[in-house]
């Protein structure tokens, strides 16, 4: 359906990871790193960065929607993200802007791929096509036992509400990504000082930083 | 990614055409006939007959939602297409009944594949996986000049306010799918006499009623 494309100009990096592993916590520290180094960040996130992204992740993640089907479920991560890449991350990076989203692709096939009993090879294509298979110079991931993230119960969302083992096969989605593809990814202890996080993700990014323009 | 599916048990149909071609009035033609023989018929339409269905309606048919990506449109289609399947196509072939949908899958090909600027293969891989890949026992397209069947200008939706030019594209999608697969088409002349359309219809429904439960 699509290869792999790697923005030619700009940086795209991506946090991904559980929930409560602080990825907006370390996507924000690395903006204001970056601002201070007088590159031009841009910060965002899926689902919900648009105008109609905004109403899509009203509905899949309130828990008032109730029951839909995988399919329907991932259909609409997909469009949401098809509009994400189209009208905020694509502009960003065609100028010279190093763009920070809090999950991206990943999480469709971490959640609706592993997490859903779908077919992992089937919502990939699906999210591939919907996102022109662009991927992100790094990918970071902030591993956390799903245990540590959750938080209370009667404060989940629709996607949080679910069960442990879900956010486990979520967790083990994330880490076998990683792992396929070295070059590309950075896998960090959520649980580690969050300065040393910090550190050890702009370290990471230093190296890509040629193919962003300055202020 | 999937094959074609035909259900086994119950009857499915689809009215698809261009805007004014006499869908709704055709299908509800054709339900009432079916009551009258003692079939239990189920009318349904496409985009919004589920209760996500109906936000994502919304959001693609009102003018208001103003420029979404095409893809992003397909995707939203898809959504719909894959709840209406599992939640309300499906369950009611299950039960043996004569499903007849205004708009399904083709509709989704012509306009997001042959109106837009989307490759239709890809188009429709996603609308096949949204769908199961389950397919209209029969499909009829009422045909016409879209000059003929499109409302005044100031009350058209997001997508009747495409150009002329579209709306022929979309015309032609239909007629190409038809004549690829004669066995599941019958494409009539929409500004035949009502009465007619309603027989021919009929008449081809008539053979497939063997798999129908009676009341």
């Amino acid at each position: 359906m699509s290869t792999a494309t790697y923005a030619e100009s700009g940086v795209f990096v991506c946090f991904e990871g559980g929930e409560g592993s602080g990825k907006s916590t370390q996507s924000q520290r690395l903006a204001d790193w970056l601002e201070q180094e007088g590159y031009v960040a841009l910060l965002t996130f899926e689902p919900g960065d648009t105008e109609v992204g905004r109403k899509l992740r009203t509905i899949v993640l309130s828990p008032e929607t109730g029951e839909i089907s995988d399919r329907t479920e991932a259909l609409l991560y997909a469009a949401d993200k098809s509009e994400h890449v189209d009208t905020v991350v694509q502009p960003a990076l065609d100028r010279g802007e190093v763009v920070i989203t809090d999950r991206y692709v990943d999480s469709m096939l971490a959640y609706q791929g592993a997490g859903r009993a779908l077919d992992l090879d089937e919502v990939e294509q699906v999210a591939r096509w919907a996102t022109h298979d662009l991927r992100p110079h790094l990918t970071v991931v902030l591993d956390l036992e799903p245990e540590h993230g959750l938080g209370r119960f009667e404060e989940r969302d629709r996607i949080e509400g679910e069960s442990l083992e879900f956010h486990q096969r979520v967790r083990e989605g994330f880490l076998r990504m990683a792992k396929a593809d070295p070059d590309h990814y950075l896998v960090l202890d959520a649980r580690a000082d969050v300065d040393e996080i910090t550190a050890q993700v702009s370290d990471a990014v230093r190296p890509l930083l040629a193919q962003a323009v300055r202020r």
